[in-house]
């Protein structure tokens, strides 16, 4: 199966496109809300659609613990199906929450033993078993599965730690492409913070036909810095014409900062978890709706936003849906902040096509970070 | 402020009519969704129009609490504009909340004195007090303030506690109407479970002129047929051209009951209640979506059903948002059990407009009172 990417403009270093896939087109660069669980959490897929999402995450591991792929494999068009999504879906490979989120682990070359988080079972997961997960699930884009390298890690870990990825994707690539794929396997870039052995990376996989390539092994700690030296290294290096995905990225001002690299697609559960803990992005920085000056205060959440949120509610009825812990609060915070994010991407693609970007970037880079003075 | 109530159609003791309110009509029967902290919980006011509800309840004492009526009187239209919902409101008026929720509870002639359940502050509450908060949320209707009878009761407690309720039902009268007031004010009938104080508090009542009445101190922990015995006595001592309302009051076949005697409001959590459960109201009887035996079932819900919920989602996959603790499991679960109840009242009002209440009346008490069998 071939993936046509469309490259229409680029602006420096960025670019935008168009990524087809088998449920659908996705204009680059492109934000995928994350939906763990089946589910970008609080949101329904036709309110995903509405606010301009074109593709979603879901996740592997956690799918493959609950309800298990065979159940959503029982639905039409597997995870499609299951929650309601006809869009483009990407899904990781689960190594990563092996990584993070099992207890017990255990390596081999095999792949990885476990015990499951949710109900203490073991479990094992090897290259070949992520591969049939995602074909279960159906997913338009399913991801290698990698040994995921911690930070810090030492030259030797990293080495060791990229070494079986690489060996693990090619393992995957020969099962995944085995008959009929239902969608198109992404490699991962791995190597740590460690230049040389992101070439090295680069190098294994490239002995392999992959329809797009991912970097991972960032958004895991390291500082900013760290993370813009290996994206200038790696991102040179890759194929300019194939789309380039950079994992759990992040903050507005890191996805402008990895757009100017030239990265495509991006997820992050930034937006969702914000919304959940009252974080609430805005033309102004992050807004704390718990924060008590907005108590009384019968304002929009931002008056340029034109989100459902801010056109309908005030800041002292979001106030008082977060602190009464009601749903209802992390519904009208996770439309706002999607919102934001999918927006803050239709105008980076704007700006790309009509040779604006470093203006752009340069208005987001200079929006306060942290949840901070209040809006005006 | 006259209360226009139209009579539509009778069938037997049921009725089917038309109440005009200041923020629009509720066609009768009606079942008020509750909107405890100015927000149906995991709905918006959008979804609740679009799934035809006419009139919410707001509770008194959770605003007066939290956010504070001052804060909800800052929007235009009071609570109205607070929540975003421009139809009817009706609130009631703290009493049965304070003696349900409140600590430390000290009741004198003058009103309560209870300890806050949110932050252990000492509040009180008059008569006049629950007055001024419902007309700072400016609802369409408004309820007395009362001393709501526990059960059981002896003869001597209910006397009492239904002597303190008519007193001060009277002076919250003369406080709601003392200027303009913004809506309507309906008086309540109390006395426990003993007929001759039931005739004695409408007798009571019967000195002022209250726009509609409702019949309080049920749903309490009683019986049904004890219920249905104070029912029976109550009803037809209450004016025939008022609207009555039954507060509190509950399952579908309790309602069946109660308009079979001629009650014209309802209200109840118990939908939205039981779908944070995860028990969904269906054609077969309530369903615990919980149950394993739901876990690889790709049929809809209730295939009788035109909600969204059934229309797009399988069992599996509710379940598996339930098990996950997913917001969007409580979501599309509260969608179709407002739709369930909402469907409900306009059968209910079409069989009476059409003189075949009881055909309807005897399919509803056929349905499986408790979490059931599986769904065919």
């Amino acid at each position: 199966m071939t993936l046509r990417f469309e490259l229409l403009h680029r602006d420096g270093a960025a670019r935008c496109g168009r990524l087809h896939l088998p449920h659908g087109t996705v204009d680059t660069p492109a934000f995928m809300p994350v939906g763990t669980y089946g589910t970008v959490k609080a949101m329904t897929p036709a309110e995903l659609e509405a606010l301009g999402a074109q593709i979603v995450l879901g996740n592997t591991f956690h799918l493959a613990l609950r309800p298990g792929a065979g159940i959503v494999a029982l639905h039409a068009g597997g995870l499609h199906g299951f929650m309601g999504w006809q869009r483009p879906i990407l899904t990781d490979s689960g190594g990563f929450q092996v990584f993070s989120l099992a207890k017990l682990r255990r390596i081999s070359e095999q792949g990885v033993r476990f015990r499951s988080p949710v109900d203490g079972a073991e479990v094992h997961m090897s290259p070949e078993d992520s591969m049939d997960v995602q074909r279960a699930l159906q997913s338009d884009i399913a991801m290698a599965f990698d040994d995921c390298t911690a930070y810090p890690a030492t030259e030797k870990q990293a080495r060791e730690s990229m070494e079986r990825s690489m060996r693990w994707a090619a393992r995957g690539h020969a099962h995944y492409y085995r008959n009929a794929p239902p969608g198109h396997l992404f490699g991962i870039v791995q190597g740590g913070m460690h230049l040389a052995l992101r070439t090295a990376s680069l190098e294994a996989l490239s002995t392999l036909d992959w329809p797009g390539l991912a970097i991972g092994g960032l958004a895991v700690g390291e500082p900013e810095e760290e993370r813009l030296r290996v994206l200038d290294h790696t991102l040179p290096l890759m194929s300019a014409d194939k789309p380039r995905y950079l994992m759990g990225v992040g903050y507005p001002h890191d996805i402008v900062a990895a757009v100017a690299r030239g990265v495509d697609l991006f997820d992050c559960v930034m937006p969702t978890r914000h919304a959940r803990n009252g974080h609430l992005f805005t033309s102004q920085g992050i807004v704390n709706i718990r924060n008590a000056q907005y108590q009384r205060d019968t304002g929009p959440l931002d008056p340029d936003c034109a989100c459902s949120t801010c056109r309908t509610y005030s800041r002292a009825y979001l106030r008082h849906l977060d602190r009464c812990n009601e749903i209802l609060g992390v519904r009208l915070g996770t439309v706002h902040n999607l919102h934001y994010y999918l927006e803050l991407m239709r105008g980076i693609r704007a700006a790309i096509a009509e040779g604006r970007f470093d203006a752009l970037a340069g208005r987001i880079m200079a929006i306060p970070r942290r949840a901070g003075p209040p809006v005006a």
